[in-house]
């Protein structure tokens, strides 16, 4: 029976004083499901910069997923929003879950300046929309461990030559947590967000079926 | 048998050049439904300032209903807004639907400055967050149609010395609406604004049974 | 000779942690100027609900002003914000300088739901914006001190049957705070601020002089 | 006699409805002045994107300048904002002053994902706080003609190996334009931004003074 892969998927612990995390819950629930026949393998990641990098690493440390989708919160955001772009800098307005409050550092002093994100970004927006989500492309990940996974993640991409579909995503706060605070903040049903994850996995493997072809063809030249 | 009375909630026609307006869809949604054994009577409110007070009018032209439950749309709210008061002054930023854009005018020329609610707010509050709505008490209704129907309904129930439970609500925009914004701005769905509508109307007649004794004590002094 | 009165224009004391509040300099820096012939007379208020009335209650313990004119900070304004109206509401979302924090109570139980300003409130942000200074008129000043400041104010006057121009002003933070801010909110020049203050007080007074012909009508009837 | 070379000062024409730009403005206001002995030569550009390009080669059609700094309007923002990244895409919210909007594409098709600003971000946010200029680092210059300018200046002088400082600065509102608005926007005054732009280009020189000195020990290695 042939191995038909799996799909990388990752949420963050929580930080800053919150007790949960949305992307760590959305990224559980989605363990072990199939989207497309392909399985969908899940990890939750440290908000710490020392650790993440070495997180990043573990987990991509054997055969190309066939897609990667990392998920991260984003408080006050009102709708799903897939990043555009993941910035070499780091710039903390709180410090990590170790501590550290880093501010204007390069993620990788040799790296480029940016990646772009690898996830086809319209038509996972078009898809959202479609099924009743709110979403937009965003235009910045922010300068904090997002933003830094979505960099590491696309660097080790483009280290190791994976044509693979990648790219971050933000979560607004989930109705949980909303519901808890007295001026509450704009937020969305976790199952929607689950649905919208599932939405997006989908859209991303779709863009991969397409590689192959285009990997041949470029092998003619 | 007894009549047990019924409940008035109220919504408004869509305005502003949206197609729909929620307050209208959960008026409509829990017409006829019963809560605590009290039916409710749903009715559409027009957006146009001519028309409004006569509309108003016409449904408190019978027996005092139990309690009186307006809700409304407030575009970029992020949670149910339960409002403190209503004030005696129009000043539209956006015409009406007929058209009139009325600035720096009284409601009522002489009528009070203001009608607080007469909803229990921080029960009702709690009760949407206990059940996991997020929601707060609002300390400005605007000053469009929507706090001119609370003034204006407060106003009534004062002329006619009806004691009940009387308030406005805002809810945000649904998902439905957000999902066609290219910058979504915050939205709750529909479903739980149901949800929450019936607790704002079970909140507010489970206050209304403890008046009868208060009002037999009052006149035995 | 004659005395041709004085307005009475207050300020308050920094609170919630910030150095200085930029309402008591205006309200220092105007203290003993003359607009159209009228002298100024400046107080600076507690941030404390216990000591507030009763520092009201002082500050009108004489002759009626001619005008008075009540200022407050309100941080995240962009514009200078001419408040309509008062409510008979305390809901504070951090504690006063005595360290109350109160909830959901009236500030007069008996006293009525609302004042409207008494200032003339479209003229006063017209002629600011002539003199090229944002403003507009707000429609809620909140339910901290200041509200309570303007409803005390007001009901004062009403109690007194003085006739009168008085309302109150919220001014954004000025630039000598946001150049220390992290994330600036939004700020004004403190020249600016004094400026309009100055316009203000004179729109009030030019109220004011139709108010004796009007008098005198009235005392013939 | 010495030539100390010149300072590139850019801003943009209107756009979006609005009748100024404050940071054509700025640089008509600072054309012609010395910082450091150095003369500043100002520019307009066209909020264009076919004339865009066109007209910055053409500013960098002859030798290098000492430092460029490119100014533009970011309304609603609250203080000056130093870019602290351009990425390679365009994705307007509103048309060009041409007609035309762009959705997502890149600036140039083979040119890198961002380039990070070569000005001493946080050596300029500091001076001008010092000043009592609200300032910060943005993360995003948005993906409209602001953003481009500061790609395909920072692209030029990578293409030429102009090792100057070099980058982009957003202006807020001015006071003049905010007091024409209904619901005022945040905005500063002119003067404080003509001032703040004087700072930005000093620091951009006191930074480029220690250039040679490095170069010198590049070399000797």
């Amino acid at each position: 029976m042939p191995d038909s892969g799996y799909v990388l998927l990752t949420g963050f612990e929580p930080f800053g004083g919150d007790l949960l995390n949305p992307s760590a819950l959305l990224a559980e629930r989605l363990h072990g499901s199939e989207i497309k026949g392909v399985r969908i393998a899940s990890a939750c990641l440290p908000v710490d910069l020392a650790r993440l990098p070495v997180e990043i690493e573990r987990l991509l440390d054997g055969p190309s997923p066939r897609a990667i989708v990392n998920l991260g919160l984003a408080a006050g955001r009102t709708a799903v929003a897939v990043e555009r772009v993941a910035v070499n800098a780091l710039d903390f307005n709180i410090p990590d879950n170790a501590g550290q409050q880093i501010r204007d550092r390069p993620i990788l002093p040799d790296g480029p300046a940016a990646y772009l994100s690898r996830l086809p970004l319209r038509q996972s927006v078009e898809r959202l929309r479609a099924r009743g989500i709110p979403a937009y492309i965003s235009d910045t990940a922010g300068l904090y461990l997002c933003n830094a996974c979505m960099y590491l993640v696309l660097h080790t991409l483009a280290q190791r030559g994976w044509d693979i579909p990648a790219g971050f995503i933000h979560v607004p706060f989930i109705l949980e947590q909303t519901a808890q605070q007295e001026a509450p903040r704009a937020s969305l049903p976790l199952d929607m967000l689950t649905l919208a994850t599932g939405i997006l996995v989908e859209t991303a493997l779709a863009e991969t079926q397409t590689q192959p072809l285009r990997q041949v063809l470029s092998s003619t030249e």
